[in-house]
């Protein structure tokens, strides 16, 4: 299979070639103003601006374009405003005394993020086996891409993205669903193919997924905030095990 | 040993307890004035500080008092000013008519990054086995953990950091480095034990590290920025293998 001049370049390397995952910088544009620049790799912009902006709270999960066709090899994506709120640099206050805080962090998300489903209910097998079911053609050719996915309540793979940012394959995955109109992400799953911070909790509780699973080990602010949120956390996912966290009520043995 | 409670947190799991890496929000403010919200490890906040402010061209190399002491529990460090330039989000534009692209991105570091002495000179050896000589206490109890070393020409170990952050670890290094008056950091290598992006050959070319390895792979651009610098980058060291993508003037065989 020839690769993907997106996902990947050919470097010379110890006197032979190999290929290594592509980076690339990106500006995010609202109405023509530069909003934020990322180091992503290329493809799907369309999807990594719109999960991104929907990740933070600044737009809803009504269907849009994104403005003018991708152009990337002006690593610029247009997106079309109003945003719902001014974007502002993270701050996570309490008070205006008393800094910043995990709390305030976990209220901040509160705010943009439903109340998650009951459901699904799935086996602890599902949850472990799902990274082998993860397509990763960038990462077999690279070893230097991370991978989201988006799986129904019984295992199948409804979409996989690959970016050299844990947080691009996740944003893209979001913006692809949120461009389908499939948001919120009820009665499905995410899973990474790395570990489970808390800006990737925050990602899946935004865009109503219920369950996140992992192949590495959460934060302490991830495990918070999976609990504010009552979604189920799950990590270390391999193979035949996997950890969970919180969220236990939709696991089933049956 | 007990463990570290800055660098780990007991978690309920699986009807047990586990320990998770912590995560927390970590504001740094310049002359009382908010500047950037990190999520990060807490513990050495004033390198982290110092070290991103230094890898940002804010601030010099002289040793500074990062203000106030380090109060982990409000997450927030202050760093005396002034800065050597106004902070400006992250742009790499070429012209003000074509985008962002990866040369700007280059040329942006060239800006703060000195030339690069021509050694050290080390093997192919030395550089494979640096992973094994991180001490990482924090991964082995939490798997949640990225570590950046600092590390002399002939392998000894100078300082080690652990972050949930891969970037934080490495600020943290340099941070240190700065205190200690040791910038820049000619002579010497930088190890981390994760990938090789963008910015990390950043922070490593602006302190002045001619050497850095990596466990993981690098990106495209991390390659580019490292043969733009003349920096030596190895990536995918495993006990007695390494891959060396640029900069093999500094390695011998003998």
């Amino acid at each position: 299979m020839s690769p993907d001049p997106l996902l990947s370049a050919r470097v010379t390397r110890d006197g032979t070639t190999d290929e290594v995952a592509v980076e690339e910088p990106l500006e995010i544009r609202v109405d023509g103003a530069p909003l934020a620049v990322t180091m992503r790799t290329p493809g799907h912009d369309e999807e990594l601006a719109l999960g991104f902006l929907h990740g933070e709270g600044l737009i809803g999960s009504e269907a849009r374009s994104a403005g003018p066709t991708e152009d990337f090899a002006a690593n610029v994506v247009e997106v079309a405003g109003p945003l719902l709120r001014e974007p502002a640099a993270r701050r996570f206050y309490t008070t205006s005394s008393c800094g910043v805080c995990g709390r305030g962090a976990l209220d901040e998300v509160a705010v943009h993020a439903d109340t998650l489903p009951a459901g699904p209910v799935v086996t602890r097998e599902l949850l472990a086996g799902l990274p082998d079911r993860l397509r990763q053609p960038g990462f077999a050719r690279t070893g230097g891409l991370h991978a989201t996915g988006l799986f129904t309540a019984d295992g199948g793979l409804r979409c996989v993205r690959e970016d050299v940012g844990r947080h691009n394959a996740m944003d893209k995955v979001v913006g692809r669903a949120l461009l389908d109109g499939l948001l919120p992400l009820h009665g499905q799953i995410l899973c990474v193919s790395g570990r489970l911070s808390f800006e990737l909790v925050q990602k899946a509780a935004v865009a109503g997924a219920p369950i996140l699973v992992g192949v590495g080990a959460p934060t302490s602010l991830a495990v918070e905030l999976a609990a504010d949120r009552d979604l189920t956390l799950a990590g270390f996912a391999r193979g035949d095990r996997v950890n969970v966290y919180c969220g236990e009520g939709r696991l089933t043995t049956t």
